[in-house]
């Protein structure tokens, strides 16, 4: 094993080409089993292994500085970086993270996880650098979705402006999750089938056929003709924003690519190089299938029960509202299948629309078709949508624009850790006037709430996890829910359990453990985060002695900051004991159990804590 | 007067282009006077008299949909949709507000403020439109400026894929707020300084030249070679992105915009009018200084004491810490002369940047600096913060860099309204782990604060109204104030009053009105929001018998809830009464005074609440 060799990238430099090359297999192959074990992105960083080795081949990381947009093709690159022994332990509890981590190696600049932050955040280290006066290189790995996000655009449009030194690698694999939409994609595909381009290549075969058999000179030439074309064949788009631009190369090339990035060291000028790469390259499976092979779930998930995900019900929930209601529209940022909008896409090809990764436009577009009357669905998960928090309250809030906002993956997402948990999002958006914002306790309570939220002709944010806790009931019987109304499932005279969510059945099952102490437990399923449902509130919380919110999101600007302020605000003087996560960066975790243990969320812990809290309130 | 007449757009259809020309001069004229007495936006809008008067010469609006950018040009289009006997009540208390507003009328679709929305929601009613088989016009009026904003760029990415008939109307005055920067306005600048382009106009020239004095002749040549030439001259940009491109087009010039106008309004696929206007055109002395004149306080302000204000305050204590720190650079978003950092420019060319109106990419990379071992100050005002959460919190506060985010206007931005008031910027950031939120009462505070972030070692928001209530000390006399250290300012026994920024003022003042009433009062000047200072409220909260926060900023997300939170984790029972901006948009007005006797945050109005609810607090 040639991994095992590696303490740090520097030992790759003295590897011949035929051991570069067995280096890529070996690490394809153990990023496809660790992958397939562990869950993760897949299709991504198989795309990526030559392109990485032949980085750090090529330049001197840490001292160069490597920029790793959204992250999730690291693998390769942590695989160089001395995290080989770690490796059998990625995404789990306490193991290698799936993403960029400065905690993890000093070859890690940025924790991320949101796409197009790469170009802002490295000119910012190449400003510094050249105020610095160093000659240390920064080099951004940029995918071409990230082309479709408008941090990327805002960089894009200020790199020569800031600095005349910077290597910015464009990954194109014609994907970002799903194929690419927009005119950065139509462009990118252009400058690949160029005439100019099919034209060198078409010469430079009738070229090298006059020499038959002689194969080291063939590939000579070979290398010579990629390298010419591609050195002189301009892009506009690239150029207009005042970068040199080099390609297309093959990203799967090891030859090829150190040759390529070893002219963009001696480069002078902000430098672009479009290297052309495969998702799932090497396995034929996932080549084929990359959209599948994006993200990956462990094994073990799959071995249990079937799970049932809020995405297909929100696939489910669509299809039928869309053959009645004309109005309804849907719409994603480049998640059409994890927020299940795919399995409607060719229904409904007019009314369902992915825009790219570009969330804010996603929000924007869809308060445009609400002014004109329509009804936008906008299925976005929780932690994207902090990327839109500006058009969601002037472009939608201020206009008091009806459309339903679905946030999946609210709580946790715990194999992809703190840039993909979904804890802040009632923090982020219930502040804004005149919003609704719900959770469902159920499949049921989703779908009631789905069908319920066009009626209330106000901007309506749902938040629920992933995985639905079990199948759903046919679809037609959905109920209406009036505004504001909570739920009493449970009533008592002791103790009253606010809780949202997933946390309805903790709050439920906590009935009987307190039972068993002699105490009288009222459980209420909130429903409504904003707004609140005043009068159950008024007239129940009085009538107890202490009141628990519980919820799946930070306890400051969560639900409990949302009670605690009205009851102060009205004047309801029951003790409150708010119970969520932490303001914390919230680390990843083989599973939601192992984060919940950590930060005192399971069902004993929680019990634990109220008991506590009942023994100290004040009589 | 012409306006007189003009009850609604149609009836310009029938003005001859001697009477259009004559009602552009009334119009500019208007504005001006009106413009500097109640304030406003007056370089911008005498750029577009002639372009507002053609888009509604040539278009049926509200038939065809008129999208304003911004909406800071909006003026002329409010004159001529029916407001002309409102216009000089322009951003007073009840009057027509400054920016587009649908409540005004039905001409005005959106309620705008911030840069860069109107391509994506254009983008969403021309969706609609197709859907609906319309044969209506959408029609948006971009600023060049707007194109260095990130939502921009999505929009346009997703033009070509999303509708075939569009009309984007650049509106290119070669200035944002300041002179435009990056790419995008270098783009632009060789549009219109293309060697074809300038070949024709000698060309032409020297063909007008034979024919000397046949005037009609002339212009009516002049004419045809203007629009033959921006027909034909391609441009890639907009091209690539799917877009024809029309121009540039004089943007004074009412007969050749008509025309163009009447073009776009036959022309199939998207297209784009690169129209060339004058910040202040036709008032020499605005046409000068733009930058001056872009925003233009009310006279009544002006004649009164001078204000003196924190953005003037943070380009002097900028200058004294860059001066002894060379580890300290500054970052605006297209607001130098609002930010105050304008002041030091010139001085610190190399420390010193405008990214343009791109709030995300100047948090993003205010990152990459920091951390390479700079202390960026980023000065943003509250409202656009709320454009770079996402940035915030991944880019800067996730990876706990160090910097300085200094958030100008927040509080009310009275005569702006509702998409300008910095009322929600505690609920939007303060939830995000390990940042510190401060506001100081005063301006000596306000350089303690300043000096002491740099040595916190962590992202920190400070937040603080235009205006400074006092001139500032010298600068060098700054006290360094430790972490989580609130200040008591009266101590008491019966009412304890916690108070943010301008509020401590309020809360001195209440102290004799309680007094008189038999009640002693506490005065805490809170200066921190997170984190709180725990040591000193949970000895002094229990002390007293009602506790009050009074903030500048909505209640829901802001300092109550967060005390609320904090006091009910900490099993503090003091009742509170949280005081601050209700959770709804609050509209423009004359004054800060009007708004707080509506809302209730006066003196005397909190000193009433805050006695009733004395009255009824539990013994």
């Amino acid at each position: 094993m040639l991994l095992e060799t590696l303490k740090d990238p520097t030992a790759l430099k003295t590897f011949s080409h035929r051991q570069l090359t067995a280096l890529a297999e070996e690490i394809r192959t153990l990023v496809y089993t660790t992958v397939t074990k562990n869950g993760g992105h897949l299709a991504s960083n198989l795309g990526v292994v030559e392109l990485s080795i032949a980085l750090h081949y090529v330049f001197n990381s840490p001292r160069d500085a490597l920029v790793w947009d959204v992250s999730h093709q690291i693998y390769t690159h942590k695989l160089l970086t001395g995290r080989y022994p770690f490796f059998h332990r990625l995404r789990q509890t306490e193991g290698v993270s799936g993403f960029s981590c400065p905690d993890e190696s000093e070859h890690d600049l940025f924790t991320t996880g949101h796409a197009g932050t790469a170009l802002s955040s490295a000119l910012g280290l190449a400003k510094a650098r050249d105020l610095r006066g160093g000659n240390d290189h920064i080099i951004i790995l940029l995918g071409d979705a990230s082309m479709t996000n408008g941090l990327t655009l805002e960089a894009l449009s200020n790199i020569a402006s800031t600095t005349q030194r910077l290597i910015v690698i464009l990954n194109d694999n014609g994907f970002s999750i799903a194929p690419n939409v927009g005119a950065i994609a139509k462009i990118l595909s252009r400058l690949i089938q160029r005439p100019a381009y099919a034209k060198c290549k078409r010469l430079g075969k009738s070229f090298l056929n006059l020499f038959p058999g002689g194969s080291t000179c063939i590939s000579a030439l070979r290398a010579i003709k990629r390298r010419v074309k591609s050195l002189f064949l301009p892009s506009s788009l690239f150029e207009d924003f005042g970068l040199r631009y080099w390609g297309p190369v093959d990203g799967h090339h090891l030859p090829d690519l150190i040759y390529y990035l070893q002219c963009c060291q001696k480069a002078s000028g902000p430098i672009l190089l479009h290297v052309k790469t495969q998702k799932g390259h090497g396995i034929p499976d996932v080549a084929t299938h990359p959209e599948k092979f994006h993200s990956v779930a462990p094994q073990k998930t799959k071995s249990t029960q079937p799970t049932f995900t809020y995405g297909e019900l929100l696939g489910k929930c669509l299809e039928s509202m869309m053959e009645k209601d004309p109005q309804v529209v849907a719409i994603t940022a480049a998640m059409a299948r994890g927020t299940g909008l795919a399995s409607i896409q060719n229904k409904f090809p007019q009314r369902v629309w992915d825009v790219g990764m570009a969330e804010a436009h996603a929000v924007t577009f869809a308060a445009g078709m609400a002014k004109s009357g329509f009804f936008p669905v906008c299925a976005i998960y929780s932690t994207f949508m902090q990327r839109a928090v500006d058009s969601f309250f002037h472009d939608v809030a201020l206009q008091g624009l009806p459309m339903l906002i679905c946030m999946d993956r609210s709580g946790l997402s715990c194999h992809d850790g703190p840039t993909h948990h979904g804890l802040f999002d009632i923090a982020l958006f219930a502040s804004a006037p005149s919003v609704i914002c719900v959770q469902p306790k159920d499949s049921q309570e989703w779908i009631d709430l789905f069908f319920s939220a066009r009626q209330w002709k106000r901007p309506v944010l749902m938040r629920y996890p992933r995985e639905c806790p079990q199948p759903w009931p046919p679809i037609r019987d959905s109920q209406f829910i009036p505004l504001a109304h909570a739920e009493v499932l449970e009533k008592g005279r002791d103790i009253c359990l606010c809780a949202l969510g997933p946390m309805v059945d903790i709050a439920q099952a906590l009935v009987a453990r307190f039972s068993a102490h002699g105490l009288s437990v009222t459980v209420i399923n909130m429903r409504f985060i904003v707004p609140l449902d005043e009068v159950l509130l008024k007239k129940i919380l009085p009538q107890h002695r202490l009141c628990v919110t519980l919820e799946d999101h930070v306890v400051y600007g969560g639900l409990g900051s949302i009670l605690a302020t009205w009851m102060a605000l009205s004047g309801i003087h029951t003790p409150l004991y708010p119970i969520g996560w932490p303001n914390r960066w919230v680390e990843h975790a083989n599973c939601d159990e192992d984060l919940q243990e950590r930060y005192g969320l399971t069902e004993q812990k929680i019990f634990q804590c109220i008991l506590e809290r009942w023994k100290t309130r004040p009589t």
